[in-house]
Parts: structure tokens; C-alpha cells; sequence
């Protein structure tokens, strides 16, 4: 797999040939730019405020729709099934909240708690979208890319009012360009040093999105992005905490304020990204990594998300979906779970690196435990939130199952593929090979199943009938007249 | 000078030696822990929720008292001289406030602008109390210590009520020596790479403080540390515009978000700092930094605050006071600013690094322009927020003698020091070394002279009468039996 080319911009640029090269190599290498690129903020800024919905592709509005009903559907299903969201709300409602005028989504069976003001709004519908760890994910760079732009663009569209669905979804889609293009800027280098790249991003995606829908001029929007880039929330140590999720709460809030400040004349910086003490140097290691601006309106990130199957950590996604499968053909071949001696797991060495929990004692962590995952798997068949909560990762035959799984990490094994086997005490073997696991690129949900995913989230929320209304309108957005009236449709 | 000792902790430890070593080139160098300490967030947490007002020297007590009034007159004359707090408060007063429990310093002239709840209290504050970059400064790290960790403790006393002087007092200190402590751990490689310092680790030490202030047990301070750690606010590309102290407000709010979260039992990390993950790694390239947390207690970093007597950045301050003295000689001698044919400086690098601003164009630019600088010194004879307003940044007198300033940069001047040299047209000179600059260790401000950048300060902002209330206030929160009476004191 070829990982890097070096690309001696600006000379190659703009010919034709550089673009198509990028285009052609972009899902198997980053690019980097040699040459001085010092108009990144400018760059990514006039292509968001000059965006218009008719630049939107059918492809594009289609990955945007799904995009936005799948966070809905992991925000109203996160807030009940996680204390986290309850207790971001609880801490905040009473003491910190204006006027009501934004939904909280999952919260609004009780009135009294389902409104608050925009920027708890931004925070807590970011928290309960992510903390299930069941959202999307831009595979190119393990970004979650709707959780952070849809949670700060639907809490200001409320407050705002008067926000058509096409200004809406062309916001959304500028925001989710613009956190995916910064991030491939700087992956895997940042990613790699320790920062949760999906919120380190998304305050800056969130800002792109929310200043589109305030139609902030270029420089406005320049100076937004100074603010949002300088707010860099996130580490993966906090990965298994409730804080993993304050994360994207607190990015979709600070790109959000970033946006309101910014409109309000406060001042930062025409080069938050590029400059030498700029967001792209102080985060990473890579030198004028811009070339990806370029792309922007080309190359279409959010054509490329993607829709969990499991809520937990994606790289584990392959191996759950072997042991699922597995535990399908063990009840054809009469074989039973009790009766294995052992789960040999063959996998990407970066399972191990995110995901490497042996003993897990909350759900969130199980959230991050190979282990946990393939015994779920093959124990249940299905692994959904019901399979991480508390009460099932200390459940024993989970507990003795887990204890049985033995991973081998190699680096032939993409990561979206996974080599599950089991050995029988009785000595028979069943093996997997999972070449693309469902939810990759190569292997998506349905739309059928993304349906079946939101409707099982948010059935469980807020009941079969308000379930069916909230599908209704969140897949339709596009055609709302004033998103601000969203509250009143489910 | 000594730049780097590399102390074998955990062998050396705990012997008396080794920390009679630290204490003696503590000045001179910084210190490397090369063994294993995975501790540091438990070590900090533990040290701060066992420490007592009676661990409090005279020394202490004192440093702590003058770095409060210092504090509180920065943020009353800086809500009035610069437009951030407002546009700040302004921003977020109407849309998002909750209940008014919290004083706006500054904004209290007018009662419907004068309080909001913590969280806006806790932002506005920390930016009115930086804005005019006339605050105090923790010179072995160039942490400006007070700002955030007090913005976030007295919006936080007055919310809660019922907190006693020395309790308020207290948990300031904890929050000192806690982001100072974490500073020295990755200065300088972690200002060098472009974080601004002081709200990097500023949000950990407002989430000591306010954790120290809401008696959280050990294990809940931990997590509040982990909350506060990961949102790393701050780059210096933001220096010289509004955002620079939007820096301050947010990790004032970011901190004490992280304790109030923590309280209500929101899960993070027990080791959010010693991590692989953790802050210490993430943010810095130096190795396991952590010995400066066995000297909490036993070196008092509050102790080496100092207090600004120019409202500009620091390195600059050497070549203000003799610019200043010169302007006095010149009088004296009987010669005119008019005739100066060149201005002839010669500093330490840093300063052209962080003040090389030859043309600044607002007031917030030339608090970073070497050049405005060494002028108004010559030409006002002083530097206070006067000298530091657009007008005076546009004035033609000021900008003819700013482009006659030429900068030397020498590495065998240190930072505190500084030559200032004047050729006039008919060829005589007047030469200035400064050794020590006016506010460093070892020529401090006066008690005299810091009650009058006090009265100063809060004279302009508030008027004669309420001003010496507001000083009799603030030098007094230690007597106090309730912090949260202060609003109606002057």
C-alpha cells in the first residue's frame, strides 16, 4: 500500500495531471505539499462562503441525508441508553442555560428537559450522539464526521429560526468538507501522537458550518476559524470515559461560540490554520500539509462516510461481524458457545493499539475491548447497545468467554478485515475470514439497514409512533421550509 | 547558564540531596525525571486536597494576596480599555446566561450588565483580566498565573456562596502551584512548538482550584484533572488579536466546567497527565517530566510571581525601562525626541521572536511590536494602557520614531536585560543598560507602586471613591468570612 507521495507543490499545480494523480491515489496515501502554501484559512473559507446547494451533487446530498438522520437517530438513542448526556444536562440546565430555544434531542419526552439554550444544546446533542460510539466514520481518517458540525448547525438553525433545509444541508455538507480536508492534512501523525482527531477537527468543521449558515463573509469566516482552531479538545487517553463524548460536545459548543464571536467583531487571525504558530504546525508534525484544499468541491469527503453496524470502536468492526457470523454457523453445525476452548482473532495491529482492554468494567470500556466484542459476538449473534452495558460486561459467560480470546496482531491484515477462528474442546475448528466488514466502503449498510439501525435506537428512546414521526423528519430535512420547526414535527 | 539536569528519579528519590539540588538550580535549568512515574495526576490531586490554610507560609499568603488585587485590577480596567470583554459579554449575556450569580469585574457600573452566571463570569473576567497584558507573570515558565485560575474561582465562590476567605485563598494557591508545577514540567518545548502556556495548563489549574474550593475527595479531583487536561486552549498565532486572551476566558470556563462535570460524577481519567495519551505527552516531546510534582509544597511557585508594570509583553519590558530612562536623561540634557537620528537596541532573540512586529497597526498588535514599544517609551516617558490605544498606534510622531528603532539580537543578553542606545542628528549618544528590567525578581514592583497600577487601573474604570473600596476589597478577600458578599463591598 503505497502511503506517501510527495507532491512539489505549487509547480504541479493546477494542471490536470496533479489532480487526477491525487484523486486516483487518495484512498491509499496522504499527500504533502512542499511548495509554501500560506492561503489555507482563505482557501478553505472562500470555498465554504461562495458553497451554494446547487454545487451539491446527487451523491453528495444523498451521503449528507443519511449522514444527518443517522446522528439523530445515535443522538435521541445515545441520550437514554448513557448517563453521560444526563449528567452533561444536569450540570448545566439549572445553572447555565438562557432561553430554551434549541432541542435536546432524546431529552424532549419530558418538556421540562428537552429545550435548552443553543450552546448546551450544541454540547449535550454532541454528547449523546457519539457516547454510543454507534455514529459514521470517514475511513481515511477516523474521523466521526457528523457528530460535531449537525449538533452546533441544528442548535443555532433553532435559535436562529428561518433556516431552509437546503441552507441547512449546504452548511452541514461545508462543515463536514471542511473538518474531513483538515484532517487529512494532518493524518495519521496527529492521530498518532494522541489526539481524538474527531473533535480536534469538528471545533473547526463546526465553526465552517455554523458560519455558513450565519452567512459570514470570507474574512469572518477567517477569523472564526482562527477561534475554533485554537479551542484543541481532545485526547485519547479519555478514550472509555464519559469524557471521550464531552469532547465532541465541547468542540461542536467552541466552534459554535467561535462563529458568534467572530460575527460579533471579535478578532483573531486571517491564517489560524497555516501560519507558523498555527493550528496545522502546533498539532503536527507535517510540513505545509495542504494539498488536500485543493480538493475542496472535487473530491467530496462526505460521499465517503460511512454508518456503523456495532456501536463500539470501528476497528473491531471486522471481527464482530466474523463472530457474528460464526455464531450463526455454530447453531446450524450444532455446535454451542459453552463448548469453546478458544477464540483465535488474526487482526490489524491497531486493534490492539485502540482497542487492547483485556478486562473491561464499564460498558464504555467495553466499547474498547477486542475481547469483550468477539465474545459478545459469537454469544449474542448481534452486538448493539444492548450488548455494553454494565450488567453484560460483568455478566460470567461473557466474563469466561472473553478470557478465551487470544489475538495475533499482523500488519497484512487490513483493518477492515479480520481472521476469526474457533477451536472446539472437541477439536473441530470453525474459521472466518472477513475480507470487508460490514459498514466499510466496500460493505454498507443498506438503506434498509440504516432505517432498521435509527429505528431501533430511536424506538427504544421515545416509543414506535414519535419513532416513525422522528424518521420522517429527519430524512427531511432537505425539503423543510424553517428548520427551526423541527421541534414540533415528532 | 545551566539549561537542562537530567535527575535519575525514582533512584534518586527522595533523598535530601536531590531535592537540595532542585531548589538550588531550579532557576538556572529544568528538570528531567527519566524513570517511571505514573502517578503525577494522583500526585497533584492528592497534594491538593490535603493541602490547608495553615501549609500556607508568610511568604505564601502574601504572594497569593498581591497576585488576587493585581488580578482583580486588571480585569475592572481591562473590561473598560479594550473591546474583547465586551464584545465577549455581549455575545453571551442575552443568549446564554442562566442566573446572574457571578460580578462581571469591570461591568458593574451598570447592574444589568454586571453580573451573569459562573460560566459567562468565569469567561469575561479571564479575558478582561488578560486583554491589556498587564497582569503578572511566572517567569521561568512565562505563565501569567492569576487569570484563569481566579476568573474560574470567584465566579464559582459567589455561585456557591458561603466560601470563607481563607478557603478562597487556599484553593487560589492550589491552582497556582498546579499549572505552574505543570508548566515547568514541558517549558520550554511546549511553548516553543507555539501552545500559549497559560491557558494550556490554565485550565488544569482552575480545575485544581475550584475542585480545592468545592472539597472534591482525591479520585474526583483526578477526573476533574482529566477533564480540564484535555481541552488544550491556546496557540500563539493568536497573539496580537482578541483571541489571545479569549485563551484565558476559555480555559477559566473549561476548568471549572471540568469540576462541576466531575461532581456530578461524569467519568474522565485517573491519569490524564502521566498517560501515554495524557496531556503531558500529547502536548510536549519532553519525556516523563513529572519530577517538578514532588517539589509541590516544598518550592512555592506563587512565591516567583511577578507583577507587570507595562501592559505589553514581557520580553519587552527591559527595553521600555530604559527607553523610559532615557527619556527622562534627555529632558535633563536638554535634548528633543524630535532630534533622535536612530534608536539602537540590542536584546535577547526571544524578543524579535515573540514582539518583531515593526508596523503594528491596532492597539493589541503594538502590545507585541518591539518597535511601538521602545518609541512611546521615549516619546511618553511611561507605558500604561494609554500608550497602547489605536490612536496613539497611528500617531505620526510615534510612527516616524518606530521605523527609526533598529534591533540587535543577542544571545548574551538575557531576556530581563537590555541596551538602549540614542544617536541624535548631531551626534551625541545616550546609552542605557538595563541588567534587571522594572517588575522582574530582582527589581520588583513595590507595594507602593502596585497600588498604584491598581488605583490606576480601577480609578479609570470605576471612579476615585469606588476604586479605594475596590482596593480595600480585594487586598482584604483573605479576612473575608464569605467571598460571596464581595459584590457589594465597593
Amino acid at each position: 500500500m503505497v502511503r506517501l507521495v510527495v507532491l512539489r507543490y505549487p509547480f504541479l499545480h493546477p494542471s490536470i495531471r496533479y489532480k487526477k494523480l491525487a484523486r486516483s491515489l487518495q484512498s491509499k496515501c496522504y499527500l504533502i505539499s512542499t511548495g509554501k502554501s500560506n492561503m489555507a484559512t482563505l482557501q478553505l473559507a472562500s470555498w465554504a462562503t461562495n458553497l451554494t446547494y446547487t454545487n451539491l451533487t446527487t451523491g453528495v446530498l444523498t451521503a449528507a441525508n443519511k449522514s444527518l438522520y443517522n446522528w439523530a437517530g445515535c443522538a435521541i438513542g445515545g441520550y437514554g441508553s448513557q448517563p453521560a448526556p444526563k449528567i452533561a444536562l444536569g450540570t448545566t440546565l439549572t445553572a447555565f442555560s438562557g432561553q430554551p430555544t434549541s432541542s435536546i434531542l432524546g431529552a424532549n419526552g419530558s418538556i421540562s428537559q428537552g429545550f435548552a439554550d443553543a450552546q448546551i444544546a450544541a454540547f449535550v446533542n454532541g454528547i449523546a450522539s457519539y457516547v454510543d460510539d454507534y455514529d459514521d466514520t470517514h475511513l481515511q481518517t477516523i474521523i466521526h464526521p457528523a457528530g460535531v458540525v449537525a449538533s452546533a448547525l441544528l442548535a443555532v438553525a433553532e435559535a436562529e429560526g428561518s433556516v431552509t433545509g437546503n441552507d441547512f444541508v449546504t452548511a452541514f455538507v461545508a462543515g463536514v468538507e471542511a473538518e474531513c480536508k483538515v484532517g487529512l492534512s494532518v493524518y495519521p501523525e496527529h492521530y498518532d501522537v494522541g489526539w481524538h482527531i474527531t473533535s480536534t477537527v469538528g471545533s473547526i468543521g463546526a465553526a465552517v458550518a455554523v458560519g455558513k449558515l450565519l452567512n459570514l463573509n470570507t474574512t469572518v469566516m477567517q477569523q472564526a476559524i482562527g477561534i475554533a482552531a485554537t479551542q484543541v479538545v481532545g485526547m485519547q487517553e479519555l478514550f472509555g470515559s464519559d469524557t471521550k463524548s464531552f469532547h465532541v460536545g465541547r468542540a461542536a459548543q467552541g466552534g459554535m461560540m467561535a462563529v458568534l464571536l467572530a460575527r460579533h467583531g471579535y478578532s483573531s487571525s486571517l491564517q489560524g490554520l497555516e501560519a507558523k504558530y498555527g493550528w496545522l504546525h502546533v498539532v503536527s508534525t507535517r510540513e505545509n500539509a495542504t494539498a488536500y484544499f485543493d480538493q475542496l468541491g472535487e473530491i467530496w469527503e462526505i460521499e465517503k462516510n460511512t454508518f456503523k453496524p456495532f456501536p463500539c470502536g470501528i476497528v473491531m468492526h471486522p471481527t464482530i461481524d466474523g463472530a457474528i457470523q460464526l455464531s450463526n454457523e455454530t447453531h446450524d453445525k450444532d455446535l454451542s458457545t459453552d463448548d469453546i476452548k478458544s477464540v483465535e482473532l488474526r487482526v490489524n495491529p491497531e486493534v490492539m493499539v485502540l482497542t487492547g482492554k483485556t478486562d473491561p468494567q464499564t460498558g464504555l470500556e467495553a466499547k474498547f475491548s477486542i475481547f469483550h466484542t468477539a465474545a459478545i459476538g459469537l454469544l449474542y449473534g448481534e452486538a448493539t447497545p444492548s450488548q455494553f452495558t454494565n450488567e453484560v460486561v460483568k455478566n460470567q459467560t461473557v466474563v469466561d468467554l472473553r478470557k478465551k480470546v487470544n489475538v495475533t496482531e499482523d500488519d497484512s491484515v487490513p483493518t477492515d478485515a479480520a481472521y476469526v477462528t474457533l477451536e472446539f474442546e472437541d477439536g473441530r475448528k470453525l474459521e472466518k475470514h472477513v475480507e470487508h466488514a460490514k459498514g466499510s466502503i466496500e460493505n454498507p449498510l443498506t438503506d434498509a439497514e440504516l432505517k432498521k439501525k435509527f429505528m431501533e435506537q430511536v424506538t427504544l428512546a421515545i416509543g414506535d409512533s414519535r419513532a416513525e414521526r422522528a424518521y420522517e423528519t429527519f430524512t427531511g430535512i432537505n425539503n423543510m421550509t424553517d428548520v427551526a420547526k423541527i421541534r414540533g414535527l415528532y
